[in-house]
């Protein structure tokens, strides 16, 4: 079926039910970032295959609105779709609330499918269409038309992330969320975040690319606790982890149909839990909405997890410097490509202990793909590598001790003097955010400018977020923590892990990223209250091509030379022969 | 009457009207700051002079709530009261509301003077004790108690603050406010903060201490436009003006009267707005709550207020070199206490072209004192000033053109390396703001850590924030703009004026504080956008004596050298003799 054949059926559909306008959200029952395949229904009915943006279809224009990261890919995606490109953020965009009301009659139906979007936008999109008449219903209209669904996620093992390496049982967790619970008044309490169910119960499994979890709910009461998951799906040490912590296994399936008992309670759940669940308790219970509790106690890793990023980043450093010292040393020898590039540095990480797999698909641009925010080289159509632009590589692994997540940009050729001038810029962000102490409460809107200082100074600046939350062999995006321009009330707490990557990007030309991870680490307390600062996590050296040291303050050197040594020791005596000579090289002071 | 003897002649009314716990407020019925006299009620009960804390008396205790500033002065105050003392902030002390609920019966009845509070906060409390069981009401208890009032605030002069300094006529204010109810679908826009509604009309008055405002409410529709006021004190230039700008003049006494005819309307009103016109208007029509569109309007100043600004600070700064020269050469020679050196200043600023008052009662804070945040120094009971300690002055003038803030840190005896340490830790983080550019859209809480990093890096802080709004010859506090740790939305926009104010404190050995206005400016516009940056207005040289220069970085050293160059081509021509010596010297290179 092409898209435009898609269209037509559920126009089809649409029309027998009476409805003006449906809305395909990217999403899942979990509200997951990344989507397991059989819940990529805006993919599949539009072509579009970016990270975010939806699609609305009406009887007979359909829309499909996404933002500046896509403006280039979405209209090649789109064509011959019959799917036209809304560009959010744009000046005469139209909202797509507001699109919809002017496209439908008054006394008009909106479906939504109420599984795959969450409560808080199911109660937006409601207030702001019955204001102006009209109606949304649940229907999830694309269930008879995609029919043949890849659903064989749901048979993918979950396996047991042991408490050596999870630092806290999940009894101990159990509690603690409990503890929450009466805090908060609830009797109930669901969670349905993935990331959220596995690190409750020391679960993990791979249902969902580069993120290892997969589908499941929790129930949780005072006294009871129930996983709904694929039984099948469950490793034997999973089963009795799950029996040892009095964890009741009941089928997925059966989630729903259990909600329906539930009576006179109250229910702990977090707003951005999907619709139907709000739907199926509603009648009968009253809710307590708020973020899960765990969702911060996740965040605040405990020592066994911070012991396990020091372990897994050596380990990452020593297959990031192999990877950097082959590419610096082959291209232009060797045929390679950005999708090649990607291809190899996975092979690397590969022979490192413990490795799972990539914590995200690999972002590696070349010259002006690398201004191309959330580029990804696919292997038919990207660009080849030579020795004669720079190149921006974003990877990250995922270990059963921990996940990683690295940027470094390099010259494969002699830079511009203006490359090394924007990329020493950067540099400068993530060293003075690297150097920062703080006192507590400090919050990340707080700290994001360090990053941007030597930028702003030059009318410069990126278009992103400074930092966001990492998980523990977790999802490579967490909260509730980051470090962004924008407002998040979260504070930054000891334990937490969070990333540093400034940057800067001249569209057509070229970008420059740099990243580390970094932990909120508590250093002392003064007359003044209790400080902390940030320890470095991530081990590698930056490209002394990239760097105008002149532009250093001598701070900013000391920072960079004490990394540099610090690198050294911990990745000499894993290194040898051309590698460690070409390392030793990289690690000099400045 | 002693305090204990209102307290009891307020217990008397409270039980014929069978009350079980009033609060009273420091606030008067336009949310002000500082209170015209006949509103000082919690100080009139209590004898606490604070500016900030309330009262709550039951049958058989009475409490007074207050912050950190105050818990030295409070207890001494409040001596032979029968007050008890609630430090906020502190662990322990039970919230007022809690504690209300847990010393009244179930059922028992809280009263407050709702003209003396805000909607917002009575709307808490609503919610929190009926939560409970307990019922709010409006009963003004203490009029019939405190029967002597100073109400001849009511009678001081209203006068024209003309278009001249003002920058936009009435006509035009009117017509931008109208235009926003428009948008905001509102047909009756209510203004009740003084500041607003002296800006609005392009009229000052005196009714509060240091405010140059005047008690008055504006009522205004599409076509109508009100001014409730002591007509009385309307100046013949003033009466002028609302004529000829349509503007009717009212009874300030009928305001409330007036209230009960406006029927089926759509009212614009900040929620900070007295409670009692929520009830007067809250049967008959429906509120659109927002903030007072002319409240961001007024701190955004145009060209002609901010040429305002300048022109004051060269008379300002003239004030303070002479002051500062008096201190500095006649300390130990002549007695001088706190007082004596904030009446002096005083006199120096009054010799300076239409200086009307100072915009705030100066802090002079010798050795210890100058730690206590809010210190006001009283003629009976204040330090002497010798030449063997340090000294904070802040203070500021209210000028026809304009409004300073100032705050200069002073070694009058040879001060400590540790002090000149921490000064200077200081006075580099009012350089850091004063350098920083910054995109479109950026707000306050992005650039609070860079008042404060050199002092985090050492472990040190300090507890308030680093810049308020300040008005136009107007209040020299003002919203929305701020520049704290706290969340606040409001962007910062070319035109507002902020101060700059980072400080020190070592509780009872000194206090240390640098404070320049700064007014945000368009910079530039590059292909990354437009950025900002801060002009500084305030133009008076920094102590040399209290500088470690080796601290400074380059440019650090290089902006204090500029700034002190750029105060000697600001000041040099108006100062003469022994003074202009004096400056020459201070504002030489470091």
């Amino acid at each position: 079926m092409t898209a435009s054949e898609k269209i037509s059926a559920l126009r089809q559909k649409m029309q027998e039910n009476n409805i003006g306008a449906f809305i395909i959200y990217s999403a899942d029952p979990h509200m997951s970032e990344y989507l397991p395949a059989e819940w990529q229904e805006r993919t599949w009915l539009s072509g579009f295959t970016g990270s975010a943006g939806f699609v609305v279809v009406t009887k007979d224009k359909a829309g499909l609105w996404t933002d500046g990261r896509y403006f280039v890919q979405a209209p090649k995606e789109l064509a011959g779709s019959g799917i036209d490109l809304y560009k959010d953020g744009m000046d005469g965009t139209p909202d797509y609330i507001d699109w919809i009301i002017s496209e439908i009659p008054e006394g008009g139906k909106v479906a939504v499918n109420a599984l795959a979007t969450s409560h808080a936008n199911w109660q937006l999109l409601q207030e702001k269409l019955s204001a102006k008449g009209r109606k949304i219903v649940d229907l999830p209209l694309l269930k008879d038309i995609w029919t043949d669904r890849n659903a064989s996620a749901r048979k993918n093992p979950v396996f047991v992330h042991p408490v050596e390496r999870a630092g806290k049982s999940v009894t101990e967790k159990l509690n603690d969320i409990r503890n929450k619970m009466e805090e908060l008044g609830a009797s109930v309490h669901l969670i349905s975040s993935l990331d959220d169910v596995a690190w409750t119960l020391n679960l993990r499994g791979s249902d969902v690319q580069a993120n290892p979890v997969f589908l499941g709910y929790i129930l949780l009461t005072k006294n009871e606790a129930k996983l709904y998951v694929d039984l099948d799906k469950l490793e034997t040490d999973a089963r009795k982890q799950l029996d040892d912590s009095c964890v009741k296994m009941m089928p997925y399936d059966n989630f729903f149909e259990d909600l329906k008992d539930i009576k006179d309670e109250k229910i702990l759940i977090s707003p951005n839990s999907n619709q139907s669940i709000f739907e199926a308790l509603k009648e009968n219970n009253t809710f307590i909405k708020a973020p899960v509790p765990g969702n911060l106690m996740k965040a605040i890793k405990n020592p066994v997890e911070l012991q396990g990023f020091r372990t897994v980043m050596q380990r990452d450093g020593v297959a990031m410097v192999k990877f950097l010292h082959w590419l610096t040393s082959q291209v232009g020898k060797e045929p390679m490509s950005e999708f090649t590039v990607g291809e190899k540095l996975r092979g690397f990480r590969s022979e490192g202990k413990n490795f799972v797999g990539e914590s995200f698909g690999s972002i590696v641009g070349f010259k002006e793909n690398g201004a191309i925010m959330h580029y990804s080289a696919k292997q038919e159509e990207c660009k080849e590598v030579t020795a004669e632009a720079t190149i921006l590589v974003d990877s990250g692994g995922q270990y059963l001790e921990g996940t990683t997540d690295i940027t470094r940009t390099l010259a494969l050729g002699k830079p511009s003097e203006e490359f090394k001038h924007n990329c020493t810029l950067a540099l400068k962000g993530l060293i003075q955010l690297s150097m920062v102490k703080f006192p507590k409460g400090t919050r990340g809107v707080q700290l994001d400018a360090f990053a941007r200082l030597a930028l702003w100074k030059e009318g410069k600046d990126y278009n992103h977020g400074t930092g966001h939350g990492v998980g523990s062999f977790m999802n490579v995006h967490e909260g509730p923590q980051n470090i962004r321009k924008d407002m998040n009330m979260q504070d930054l707490i000891p334990g937490m892990v969070l990333s540093n990557e400034p940057g800067f990007y001249y569209e057509n030309h070229y970008g420059i990223r740099h990243e580390n991870l970094i932990a909120v680490r508590e250093k002392e307390t003064t007359d003044f209250g209790t400080f902390y600062d940030f320890e470095t996590l991530t081990i590698c050296p930056f490209d002394r091509n990239v760097i105008a040291a002149d532009l250093l303050t001598e701070p900013e050197k000391d920072w960079l030379n004490s990394y540099h040594e610090w690198c050294r020791e911990k990745l000499e005596n894993e290194l040898e022969g051309d590698v460690k000579t070409w390392f030793l090289e990289q690690v000099k002071p400045l």
